[in-house]
């Protein structure tokens, strides 16, 4: 079978996307699973609750796209109008779906357990021109619609409902039907390096990159991704992308984290995992947002114990057993308080290192020797404890994720030992 | 004057958006600033680092919108190709802009104290046919062109940089040219209510609104905001709004967590604010993110004083107080817990209440008698401690959201007496 072509525009719909009350976190999701089987997403777009609008953008990317994949206006409220529309696009007519609606009776009567309402019967109505994917996660069901040769795939908006569908169904589907080369990457993550000066230490590589070979810059608060990529996986390509994939990594050597596409965290837990040490953290400045994102990984008890939140001083002083005297005289913010906050949390729980963070995020608190963004770091080992001061100049939001992203990494040398 | 027409479309550029390495949060933002001046923003569209889809979109896109507002790809690195295509696209060519170059060079001199390179020189090119919106926040500047009466404005990705410049320089050139008559929202937040229950609810008033305003729900780890719009801020039409307003108001009143848009901790903060009361945490299965909620917003240090991540049982023990005993009675999730932990980080930190959370986040880690997604919640006050069960069924990430806003929603009734 020759191999069907494979570009894909994502559509998202909904009123709340276009006045800002909601982020789309759905659309990067769903490119990123949609690569991995090596279907491109070469555009995406969101519109509003509005009919025309859909209508439009429907007619406008099955010119441009083979698959279109469209999230959102699902719900059982009268704003949500995608299925009717729909139904009027692809000249179907509504019915009831038997498994549709055994799964929303299910739902209400043995989840909920609360009286099913005439609005969410209508949920289980399908346009009969449709294909339908069954909703393990909630009760809107999904659709699957063919034109012209065009894929069109319709589903919720709820994330978690749309992922079920996703990989129960759709992704399967898909690479039954394309059987096209996947794309392949090799990623490496950098930190503590600009993106302009990691880009002309390595000019002369990329400007003698193959051509079927690409390579692009991910910035993400103080850390760059490198990515190679090359749309198929014959053995010959995939040589030549690991063959400049480590030309590339020497290059870097000195100012990188990691040979994967993996966060901070994930590269932190794996040497913990390893290495059969345990962590634990006092944060003031990021107030619990190191523990977050440390939590946020499955399996993270197996090295993370937890700590302090050592936002008042009073609390510095009380869980983490910074001394009042070392407050008065240095100030929270100073290399002697995260000291003593790093050696009071490693001492409380016990743990092979602790990290501790001060600092002032903003907007207020600056003083002209400690201006917002003024950051001190510590960490502790059963050894001894080494002190960062950092200096950022960004808004609040971005000062704690930087705070984060530089701490981290700081333990991951000290860990090391580099 | 007549008021132009001011419908916008966002474009975002980056093959970063389109293979799902990064979330586009900028369009959201600027959504929400065009509304609050009158324009309507009723497409977003991304594409790639590619240039015959930049192209054509900026082609299809001034067609259907006034305004058409383009972030990324200024970057300086090869694979940003948005300021030539550009300069090609509205006929000019590029010149060095003295301000632009000024900027620049203060950044790497006085801030980064790095030489500069050739590559951040070439950023304070511009074509010769904008104009050059300046960017305080780094070294991309930004470009304002028009052709055939359409506006085009090019910013670069990085989130404070073009908020800088939307803030400084294009919110108010737009409202003095466009001179409309802005949106006007009044929203409320509901919580532990479903969207189809709340739509039954109001579904008389929903169908008897004026035709000129509109009713939007808006759901969201497990709590709905409902938004009444109107276009236009003449006095009687802000009084029919104010009116239908207060009408939903009555509907949702025992639901209703506040009647602006705020959020959870929002709303929060504002009560142990005005009541002049402090909080502390002890959270296991939220692991920080409660606490990184509250010390997100800016002031939340005159009524947050921290806590601690009683992630390990021995965490809990050491800084929250929990007893040996009850933990191996009762286990962690469990009633008995997490009154422990709630009572003993009130002690500890000598808030005026505390919130403990602890639970099953998954994927690993359920029995028979505790599933993944059971959550015990704990609240302490000078008097009495209350505790709560909850049941989720999502995944990881979902479940310390949803526990985070019910555990929350808990503690601000609580408070209240409710």
């Amino acid at each position: 079978m020759t191999p069907r072509k494979s570009d894909a525009t994502i559509i998202t719909i909904g009123d709340e996307l276009l006045i800002g009350q909601t982020i789309d976190t759905n659309s990067a999701w769903m490119a990123q699973e949609l690569n991995k089987i090596g279907v491109w997403v070469h555009r995406r777009i969101a519109v509003g609750d509005v009919w025309k609008d859909i209508w439009q953008s429907l007619e406008e990317e099955s010119n441009l796209s083979d698959i279109i994949l469209i999230t959102g206006g699902l719900g059982p409220t009268a704003d949500d109008i995608t299925k009717p529309l729909l139904c009027q696009f692809f000249g179907g007519r509504l019915v009831v779906d038997q498994e549709a609606l055994a799964n929303v009776k299910n739902i209400f009567e043995v989840h909920l357990k609360r009286p099913l309402l005439e609005r969410n019967l209508k949920q289980a109505e399908v346009p009969d021109v449709c294909t339908v994917i069954q909703n393990k996660r909630g009760t809107a069901p999904g659709m699957w619609f063919e034109k012209k040769g065009k894929i069109f795939i319709s589903m919720p908006g709820v994330p978690h409902e749309m992922k079920g569908m996703m990989t129960s169904s759709v992704l399967p589907k898909l690479q039954e039907i394309f059987q096209l080369p996947p794309i392949v990457h090799r990623t490496l993550v950098t930190a503590g390096i600009g993106e302009s000066f990691l880009a002309e230490r390595i000019k002369d590589f990329e400007s003698t990159l193959p051509a079927n070979i690409k390579l692009a810059y991910l910035p993400n608060y103080g850390m760059v991704k490198l990515r190679l990529s090359t749309r198929g996986n014959q053995a010959k390509m995939v040589a030549e992308l690991e063959a400049e994939f480590d030309m590339l990594k020497q290059l870097v050597a000195d100012v990188m984290v990691v040979d994967e596409d993996k966060n901070m965290t994930q590269v932190i837990g794996d040497i913990l995992l390893k290495e059969k040490k345990t962590l634990s953290t006092a944060e003031s400045c990021t107030g619990g947002y190191i523990a977050h994102l440390l939590t946020s990984l499955p399996g993270s008890s197996q090295y993370y114990l937890g700590g302090a939140v050592a936002y008042a001083n009073a609390v510095k002083q009380s869980l983490t057993g910074v001394r009042a005297e070392t407050l008065e005289k240095y100030g929270a913010v100073s290399r002697e308080t995260v000291t003593e906050m790093a050696e009071g949390v490693l001492r409380e729980t016990g743990s092979d290192y602790a990290l501790a963070t001060s600092g002032i995020m903003g907007p207020d608190g600056g003083t002209p020797e400690k201006p917002v963004g003024t950051v001190w770091v510590g960490i502790a080992g059963k050894e001894e404890t080494a002190t960062h001061q950092f200096q950022f100049r960004f808004d609040r939001q971005r000062n704690i994720e930087l705070t984060a992203n530089y701490a981290l990494n700081a333990m991951r040398r000290y860990i090391l030992g580099a």
